[in-house]
Parts: structure tokens; C-alpha cells; sequence
């Protein structure tokens, strides 16, 4: 790791930084619109941001740096930690007096689209405040897309370049290619984006709400701008809405754009989507049948009510109906096991996601052949293509440091005193970048604002950890990446 | 699979059954020197498994079959049948009055040295019945040893044909080498267990106390005599003897052996046991340190207790000393977790097993440094020897399936109503073989006799499953194993 290099990923970090300062202008706008007089925050926020930033870029500008993996690497770490901290200020210096841990950890749930609040209170929070948190969940959509797309098939991290776009959108300028892509993406995610509100809004909620819902929705996030989430507004419709675009934002966004650019539905050729639409169902189905023989819930209130409570957890957007750790045991345990599963690649979704738990089973099948038949080939298989060994590892990896890291963090947590359920299931819907855990403390009904400051910091690193696929992360945490 | 395998494999396991038939004389003994009524209990079951699988052995008569794989795995899974079923015959006739489900799982519970037991009320239990399920527990442990060194190798499951016994000990002769390794394994285990019984006799237990608990010690089984397990006798130098012992028989065999037959100390050769050594002291000191800071204790009790504890977990033993749930958060989210570890490879232990944890372990170490320097060469390392793919491969396929097994086997239990601990707790500590899960019921202070018939019958399968490795009982399970 050379100076050049650090250099370089200051200054990338610092334009950044006035990208989000201009952002803050939008909240301070909708203060203004509420005579709320938080929009002061905002407006010396970005005044600040943008002023540091533009001294920072300025200080670091040199001609563009070699780009290599270590960069790359480097340079994903410091933005989100960039977006992490400058995302924090509103909150620490707004109305709500929040200390760094608990704005900190606010940012981060935000920009990761994880969803878990310190803050209590939500429906009289100041709109300023709350818009921050629903654009940074959008932005932060935005971001993971892009580099899902554009830059971790490059580092190889979790055999994600697996999904490569697929070759016959591939030739000889990556470049033009990059950016028409981007285009694209970022016009189909502003379109489901306000397709999301306007149903919200003719759904039942008022405009605010709707714009609010929709950011958190598109991006998977789950922050909500009542305390009660979805469950404030008592409309079965708006369940269904809401699952129907979480649903189709935890798919890949890939294939979303060459179904809006070339009129092709690709959607049942690439396996993860069918597997995850397929355990989607049956786990909606089966919470659906055990909600209305325990709890007596008619049919069809139960079925929105299951539906909506599994594609906010296997998407990780995190919203909640209800306190579904009421309905039974059977529930809990599901929602415990679905905060690690997510949704698909390439989306805004987090989780282990579908298509390693694809690779997983075959894996565990060909192994169990291999057992009768030691000297047969036995290819393991993802759809029609074969799975190198060099791809097999690459998901074992990333299955096993995830499980590694979700040990740790629980054991950590509960060293700070934390009962075993809000201990593992804290840590876990941090790093699935879910939003709610389960138990008394962190569940659906609950929030984080009683969680310590450390734990606050712990968490906020799961968040973090998780949402850069893990292995990005702790890659820079080994001594032997900064050997030169 | 062909009909010559079949009545093989059931020939032997009529043969093994004859063992048991004579096994079951000695709790009759037991009951007549105690002038229990009971005796006449096994006294019958004895006639009458003697007589079917003498009557089946005749029957099934016929040259030695030809050995193969298929062959192999129908006979483990034949064996353990067997065994269990045979095993649970005195606890369905005894005066305990114990329904079919009940007696199979104290069975399984003891046949797979696991020691979850559903009779409340122990220290006023027939004392044949006792001795049987100690007896039990100490034959299952002979059985899975002589599996792990013989058996397992040339069925290559989970990746444990890596323990063969070491070059230096080959030779032309197979058989010969076989027969002198099993008469030197179960004179180290006849010695080390009446050493143990001993130990605990001069420690203060009485005589019939000091052979049913050295019988689970050494087999690392856990059950007692006493509802209230090693906290009955309330004496800090019997926790220190049974964790020496626990300890002591968590480590291969084969080390054992070694030393026995050749008076070298191999211990520090094989990196599962170095390992296994560390984190058994590191957990221990760590629970020692939070007991007496939390609660208050006396650090030499707290150290007794928490070594104790962390012994009989990671030994997959199960005793307990107190119900050390109620120490704080931390030891109960260490004791979930622990109930995954296991011992060492080729012990009595279960679990996923020390070894396993230290090529995962590599494997992220590896996979980390590949991220960085995707084309240097990487190698996964056991010690000094490398890992090849295939036996990662193996480790990989095993930790999956496990985790696989857990989620599901959890989900079960909680759709039949058992809370989200109490269901995932148990099903892992029936899994790894451990005893005691965590939460009010299954909990070290709990038992297994509320637990519901159809509870049983899946916790008694996961025993068998994690006894067996969990793939050799996968394979007969499926449909391509029975085609020919």
C-alpha cells in the first residue's frame, strides 16, 4: 500500500463527501417546507461537508493513480466509511441530540439499507431527519448496486463475479459499457422508485410517508417514519404493495435492466431467482397456514400479513405489520433462520443470498454421491453451468467467515450483558443488514435506542461488515495488506 | 444394493445383538445385589433378544459377503439400529413404565453417549436400569472409537480418512495390525476407566455412584445417577477429576495408544489437540473470570465450575455441576455455541470437532490472502501437511450439512411448539452428541421428560445422525444409494 494510493482514495472519498453534502440540501428543503427549524442542521451540514470536502479534494488532487486490487479495496472501505461518518453529522447535531455512538450507528443502518433505529419516537421526529435517513437508505441502494456490478466482480470477493453481465452485453469498450449500464440502472431505480410511491400514496398514505416508504422500500432499507412501521397504516393492500417492490428490488438489478433495455425477461434463467421466489412463497405459505390454526387470523389477512413478514426479512428491508414474535414459536424460529438467508445478487439485498445456498445444496449433493461413488465425476452445478472448485471455495468463504463473524459479534455482545437472543439475533440482523432482531429488546415491537454505546459501535462494524460482503472488510484488517 | 448385502449386514447385526443379550445379564446382577424386583426385567429381555438374534443369525447364515462401500455405510446404520432398538427393550419393561418413544430416545441417548435423559427422579431409579444406561453409554463408546479408527477411513466420510493411523504403524498385514490396535484400544479403555472409577470412589462417591459415572465419563456420555449430576455431591476435587478425564478421553484415541504401546507422547504432533487444549483453557478462564466478577463467587469454586463445565460441553460429555445458565448471559451464549465445537477426531467426542474448526479456520486464512494476491500460491494447511481440495472439499460438505440439519431439525421443533432456545438448543445438543441444551426445559437444570412423543422420535434421529457423521447415515437415505 503506497502513498499514491491513499491519496487517490481520499480524494475519490472527498468528491464523494460533496455529493452527500449537496444531498443534505433536500432534507434542509423539506424542513423549510414543514417550518421545521431543523433545516438549519442540514443547511450548516452541508456547508461544512462541502467545505472540508472540497479543501480535502483539492489537497489530495494528483493525476489518476495506478488502480489496482489494493485500491480497490481500499477505496470501497473509505467511501462507506466516508458516507458512515458525514451521514452521522445531522443526526448528532440535529434537534433529536443524539451522542456520536447513536448517530453513528443511525448513518450506518441507513447507508447500509439495514434499517434498525436508535431513534423512539419516530412519528414526531422532525421531517428533516426523517427524509436523511430514507435518502441515505437510497443512496446507499444505489451504491451497493453499483458495486455489485461494477467493482466486486473485479476484487473476486464471494464468488459474486459468478454474475458477471452476462457476455453478449460485453465488447471491446468496458467503458462506454460501464456507463450506459449506470445510466440505466440509475434511471430503472429512480422509476420503481416513484412507481413505489405514487401506490403507496394511492394506497392510503399521505405524500410524505409514501415518498419515505418508497426510498426505504426500493432500497431494501426498512427505515419508517412511524414507530408502528407498515403496521401504523392497518391497510392489507399497502402489505401487498410493499411486498410486491421489496420483492422485485431483492432481484438482481441486472436483469431488471436488460428486461427495460432489451425487452428480454431473463428473470427464470439465472436459478437464484427461481429458488428465491420458490422459498419465498413456501415460507409465506407455510407462516401463513400455521398463523391462521394458531391465532384464528382469517386466511387472507394471515397470507398478506405472512407474505409481507417474509420478503421484508429475506429481502433485508426489515419493515414490520406487527410484532410477528407474537403469533407463535414456529414464527420466531423462522424469522431467527431468514435473517440469514437474503435475497439475490446483484440487488440491494444482503444475507448469505440465494444463489450460495444453491451452490451450498449442491455441494452436499454431489458430496453425498461422491460418498457411494468415489471414483464417479461429479460436477457440482449452478443451473447449467458447472461451479470451478475455485468458485466452491470462494462461497465456503464467505459462508464460513459470515458464521465465524456472527459467533464472535454474539459472544461479544453478550459479554456486555445482552440476553442469548438479542445477542445472536442482533448481530445477525446486522450483518444480513436486516433492521429487526427478535426477542423483547430488538424485536419488531422494539428498536435499538436502549442498546449500549458499545454494542452500538459492535453492531454499526456487523453492519458495515456485512453490507461490503464481509471479506472486503477484513481483507484491509490483515497485516499482510499493508506489506508493500 | 443386492440381497447378499443385505442379510450380511443383518447377520452381524443378529451377532451383536447376541453381545447385548449377554450385556444385559450384568444390570440384572446389578438389580439382585440391590434386591430389585427389576432384575427379572433383564433377565427376560436378555432371554428374548438372545433368542431372536439367535434365531436371525441361523437364519441368515451364509459366506462371508463381499465387502464394499454400500455394504459399509447399510452396516453402520444397521448397527446403530440395532443397538438402539435392542437398547431400549429394558427401559419399556422396566417399572419405570416408559412409552416406546421414551425408551428409544434414553436408548439413543445412551448408545450415542449423548446423556439427554427423560427419567425425572433419577436418584430413586431402579439401580439395574442405571447401570444399563451406563453401560450403554460406555459400549456406544467402544463402538463409535472402533468405527472412527476401522470403519469411517474406508468409507472416507467427513474427511476424518486424514486420522488413519500414522505411516510408522503400516504394515502388510492389515488384519493383524487391526486385531492388536483393538486389543490395545479396549485394554486403554478398560484401565482408563476403572482408573476414573477409582478417582472418583476415593474422592468420595459411593461405589455404585463411582462406576456409573466413570462408564459416562470415559465414554464422555453424561449421564448420572443423580437428577442434580455432579452438583449432588457438591465436592470442587470431583470436578477436577472428571474434567481430567473428560479431557483426557476428548483426545484421539490413537494418541492413546501410541503411548501405551510405544511409550511416545504423539500429543503434541496432531494440531487438533493443541488446539482443542487452548480454547478448552482460554473458554474456561474467560467463564472463570465472568462467574466471579458477575456473581461474586470465590475464583478457585469459579474455576472448578467453569473448567468443569466448558469440559463436559466441549468433550460433548454433558454433566453438570450447576445450572450454569443462570451465571449470566455470556455462559449461556458461550454454552450454545460450544454445544457445536466437539472434541478431538477419533475420540468418543462429537461434535464438528477441533480439526474441522483449524482447516476452516486456514481456509479463510488462505482465502483472504488469495483475495490479495489472486495469483500467488496459497495452500491450506493441518500442521505441517497439506489440505488438499478434496479433503476440504469434505470438511466443507460436512460443516454445511450440519448447519443444514440444525435449521431444520430447529424449524421442526418449533413447529411443534417448543420455543425458539428450546428448539434450536436441542436439536444441536442432540446433533453434537453434548446432553443438556439451554432455556428453562432442555437447560442443564431440565430434562427431556416433558419433551412430546413425536419430539423425541427427531431428537433421537439427530443423535444418530450426528453419532454417525451425519453423511453416512445421509447416503442410505438417498435414492441413488439404492440403485444398482
Amino acid at each position: 500500500m503506497n502513498a499514491v494510493n491513499f491519496r487517490a482514495a481520499i480524494h475519490i472519498s472527498a468528491i464523494c463527501g460533496l455529493y452527500l453534502a449537496a444531498a443534505m440540501l433536500f432534507p434542509a428543503l423539506v424542513d423549510v417546507y414543514f417550518g421545521h427549524r431543523d433545516w438549519l442542521v442540514f443547511a450548516l451540514s452541508s456547508a461544512t461537508v462541502g467545505f472540508f470536502s472540497l479543501l480535502t479534494a483539492a489537497a489530495t488532487r494528483a493525476g489518476p493513480p495506478p488502480f489496482n486490487r489494493k485500491m480497490g479495496f481500499l477505496l470501497v472501505n473509505a467511501l462507506w466509511l466516508v458516507f458512515s461518518l458525514v451521514g452521522a453529522l445531522p443526526f448528532m447535531m440535529s434537534s433529536l441530540n443524539m451522542g456520536f455512538a447513536k448517530a453513528l450507528f443511525e448513518s450506518v443502518s441507513a447507508i447500509t439499507t439495514t434499517g434498525s433505529t436508535v431513534i423512539a419516537g419516530l412519528d414526531h421526529a422532525p421531517p428533516g431527519i426523517l427524509m436523511w435517513r430514507s435518502l441515505l437508505h437510497w443512496l446507499g441502494g444505489i451504491g451497493i448496486v453499483a458495486l455489485g456490478l461494477f467493482v466486486m466482480p473485479y476484487l473476486r470477493v464471494g464468488g459474486i463475479s459468478f454474475f458477471k453481465m452476462e457476455s453478449s452485453d460485453t465488447n471491446d469498450k468496458p467503458f462506454s459499457r460501464i456507463a450506459s449500464f449506470t445510466r440505466a440502472f440509475v434511471l430503472i431505480y429512480v422509476l420503481i422508485t416513484i412507481a413505489c410511491a405514487l401506490t403507496f400514496a394511492v394506497l392510503g398514505m399521505s405524500q410524505f410517508d409514501a415518498i419515505n416508504h418508497a426510498m426505504a422500500t426500493v432500497a431494501t432499507g426498512g427505515f419508517s417514519t412511524h414507530d408502528a412501521s407498515f403496521g401504523y397504516f392497518k391497510s392489507l393492500p399497502l402489505l401487498w404493495a410493499a411486498t410486491f417492490f421489496m420483492t422485485v428490488c431483492s432481484l438482481p438489478f441486472s436483469v431488471l435492466i436488460v428486461f427495460m433495455v432489451r425487452g428480454r425477461l431473463n428473470a427464470l434463467r439465472d436459478p437464484q431467482i427461481a429458488v428465491f421466489l420458490a422459498y419465498l412463497a413456501a415460507f409465506s405459505t407455510a407462516i401463513a397456514i400455521y398463523h391462521r390454526l394458531q391465532n384464528g387470523v382469517p386466511f387472507h389477512a394471515a397470507l398478506a400479513h405472512s407474505f409481507f413478514t417474509v420478503s421484508t426479512i429475506l429481502s433485508t428491508t426489515g419493515f414490520a405489520s406487527e410484532d410477528y414474535t407474537l403469533w407463535g414459536p414456529f414464527v420466531v424460529t423462522m424469522a431467527f433462520f431468514m435473517t440469514f438467508m437474503g435475497g439475490c445478487s446483484g440487488s440491494t439485498a444482503g444475507g448469505i443470498k440465494a444463489y450460495r445456498f444453491i451452490i451450498l445444496f449442491n455441494l452436499i449433493r454431489t458430496g453425498l454421491y461422491k460418498l457411494i461413488y468415489p471414483d464417479g465425476i461429479h460436477t457440482v452445478r449452478y443451473g447449467k453451468m458447472t461451479v470451478d472448485p475455485d468458485l466452491q471455495r470462494s462461497v465456503m468463504l464467505f459462508f464460513t467467515t459470515y458464521l465465524a463473524l456472527w459467533t464472535t459479534g454474539s459472544l461479544t455482545m453478550a459479554a456486555m450483558g445482552y440476553d442469548v437472543l438479542t445477542s445472536t439475533s442482533s448481530v445477525i440482523t446486522a450483518l444480513s443488514n436486516v433492521g429487526p432482531g427478535i426477542g423483547p429488546i430488538v424485536g419488531p415491537a422494539g428498536n435499538f435506542s436502549t442498546i449500549s454505546d458499545p454494542a452500538l459501535y459492535l453492531l454499526s462494524l456487523m453492519m458495515l461488515l456485512g453490507r461490503l460482503e464481509v471479506l472486503t472488510v477484513l481483507v484491509v484488517l490483515t497485516p499482510r495488506f499493508w506489506r508493500s
